[in-house]
């Protein structure tokens, strides 16, 4: 069994070292490790058919297995990710502010990576590689611990990750976890842990938040909301509608629950609801949608706070742009809620007090993503109201610290009036 | 009894609206809070002498007593300070970034309130006038828990800022809680509070970080180092090191332990010794030092991990600047750590290397604090990893949102490759 103390403490020790890598170095491990996986391609493809074998046996389900598989499209696909990744600036050392406290006593805010970063991904193995990258790149270290179904393959990634990165990274500064034992031991450890992130469905992200000590970053709920405002163009909400419901049912940043202003529920209705229902989706309404459209299903108070991830939309009828506002604020889960509507004072006011993450006019909900976002990658998206916030990037990993150069001087000259603070901006 | 879910749940739903006030907005409520601690200073000088009085019968030792007390003098700070935070730019509705997506697809990144806050502080009744003008300023609602012997004092100012910002800021803003029931209440309250700020105690700060599920900012310990490194100015090192010592010995930026290079370990010691004592400091050191100053005490490893908050100090001689890196590392809170050396390339490697908020070279570590950086006040020193390091003032108290603009755009079209994000940074 391994020793996930030891692998926390050896990762500490790294993080150490690769907080202070140059950008060079960093972008040649990328290098590195973008080429080894060219070479050790068929490796990976045949330990991923071993997976996906074992996984079919096991009557894995047709979705699952697809993102399980590992082909040479996902290694292209990888590959060009590292390269886009190698082409960002530094996120490390980039000086955010710079005041001189007096003359020559100088202070710098500076980024710096957060240290030690333990993820917890799902069956995806590519996930493996964009998570790694991300963290070499803001010169993190990092425990990863993939899907059961997905041993092999991330085996194979793991070590020819670390192989490529030997020569110019610290040890241990990546190492794989297999099992949940494992995962359970690494949420104790906050001495030498500074983030988990874990991703995966709602209970797994709840469970983990519930039972670490360390800080988490994520969402659980992706409870995310269209507004169809009175003033909205209602061909526009009606596609902004549809596309935020099916373009993919099953992710976070799907549409839950869809409100409407009443003064536009009828006509709105007429038209969303024959579109929905010609793509399969089983509809749920409020009393007052009810009345309108008389053969939907009843929604009911659960509704409300209800992340279907399938086919099915809950529907209410608001009197208001505030009540709207309300309804998010209340039943939302901070993650990504949209209006539509023509007038712009409307759209500022739904934007600016709705507590999301992410707040959209006229456009759909599915945009929410780091690669849409064009942060290059994302280790995820937060729906923490502290540090980072919506689609985590490079930026995300990182945090600052204070660095005050000075030429010997003492709190005591300037407590003492016999010297005098400029506080000038530079 | 107060109802502590019902405060919060106001303060919450204060926090929508507080966060959509402009600039204008607060800095009239902040001008009303002056014009009102000015107008009714009589009220607040009388309730601190009846808290006065009662802490004095309860024996309340002198510091404690000086800290307490609310003058003229404190008023004059207060009231200057809130004048101060005006002059300082809105921190809320700053763009971060702005990316075009597509065409008519704009995502932009803004800063916002982060909701409500809960801090708890010490027995000084002008920090509560602090921290409320920069939650004000910075469009957070706030739950204030102060010291038990400040409470007729503290009553008086919660009174004065509420009646102050009635007209212009919504209705419970700015909650004051009153006992340690109270607190072990609001801890709870996960729904409707975002962050707690606690300030006081080691013992209390990890009290609240361990019972509460709300993130929680602050430092628990405030174990400071000062490395005086072979290439030190040794005068420059003394000054330094008694000036973090003994400025003010009760605060968590003085220096707990000392650390020297071995190869000026000796001359070095006979100047600060000397220096030290005079100054009635005990110091405690390790076996080198004490071959060299054979009459000192001997430090054991819990030095090592020890807030003295008093007139003592540990001294520990290591072979190298990397030896030295490791002790912060391992021993060290992440508080305030400083190098005295005259070599720029040693310095940048401590700086890059210490894993603290403050990392600090040719100077005292008691410059670490709001004011001397400049920051126009502080609600607190944070030694976490995320979100704020350092000195905490306005821009900790604030995170963003990502606003998205489009014209009805969906996903389906990118996804299909009928449309192509631009991703061009503006």
């Amino acid at each position: 069994m391994m020793n996930i103390q030891k692998l926390a403490a050896t990762a500490r020790e790294a993080s150490i070292a690769l907080a202070a890598a140059g950008h060079d170095v960093k972008n040649g491990a990328l290098a590195a490790v973008a080429e080894a996986l060219e070479q050790r391609a068929d490796e990976i493809f045949a330990a991923n058919q071993e997976d996906l074998q074992l996984a079919a046996q096991e009557g894995l389900a047709e979705p699952l297995l697809k993102r399980l598989g590992f082909d040479r499209h996902k290694l292209n696909d990888v590959i060009s990710g590292i390269r886009s990744l190698m082409a960002l600036p530094d996120p490390v050392g980039r000086q955010l502010d710079h005041t001189e406290l007096d003359t020559g006593l100088d202070l710098y805010r500076v980024t710096c990576p957060i240290g030690v970063i333990g993820v917890i991904f799902e069956s995806r193995p590519d996930a493996l590689v964009q998570i790694s990258s991300l963290c070499l790149k803001s010169g993190n270290a990092v425990l990863l611990k993939g899907g059961r179904e997905a041993l092999r393959t991330n085996r194979v990634l793991a070590d020819i990750i670390q192989k490529a990165t030997v020569a110019t990274c610290p040890a241990g500064w990546l190492a794989l976890l297999e099992t949940r034992e494992d995962v359970n031991e690494m949420l104790k450890l906050d001495q030498w842990i500074d983030l988990i992130i874990p991703r995966g469905s709602n209970a797994f992200v709840k469970y983990i938040m519930e039972h670490s000590r360390i800080p988490v970053m994520g969402h659980a709920d992706g409870i995310c909301h269209v507004f169809v405002d009175k003033a909205a163009d209602l061909d526009m909400a009606v596609a902004v509608c549809c596309d935020s419901k099916c373009q993919y049912v099953s992710v976070c940043n799907a549409m839950e629950t869809l409100l409407i202003h009443e003064a536009v529920a009828a006509p709105f209705l007429q038209k969303v609801v024959p579109a929905l229902r010609e793509r399969k989706v089983r509809l749920l309404g409020c009393e007052a949608t009810r009345r309108i459209i008389p053969d939907m299903e009843a929604a009911t108070e659960a509704d409300w706070d209800t992340e279907y991830l399938d086919r099915i939309l809950s529907i209410r009828i608001v009197p208001s742009l505030d009540a709207a506002i309300d309804h998010i604020n209340c039943h939302g889960s901070g993650h990504t809620d949209a209006i539509v509507t023509a007038d712009e004072a409307r759209a500022e006011r739904f934007m600016n007090r709705v507590d999301s993450g992410d707040v959209f006019w006229n456009c759909s909900t599915r945009f929410a993503d780091g690669f849409r976002f064009g942060l290059g990658a994302e280790v995820g998206i937060s729906t923490n109201k502290l540090h980072a916030r919506g689609p985590v990037g490079l930026e995300g990993l990182t945090i600052y610290k204070w660095k005050l150069k000075g030429h010997g001087q003492i709190v005591a000259d300037y407590a003492e009036g016999r010297k005098h603070f400029t506080h000038r901006k530079l």
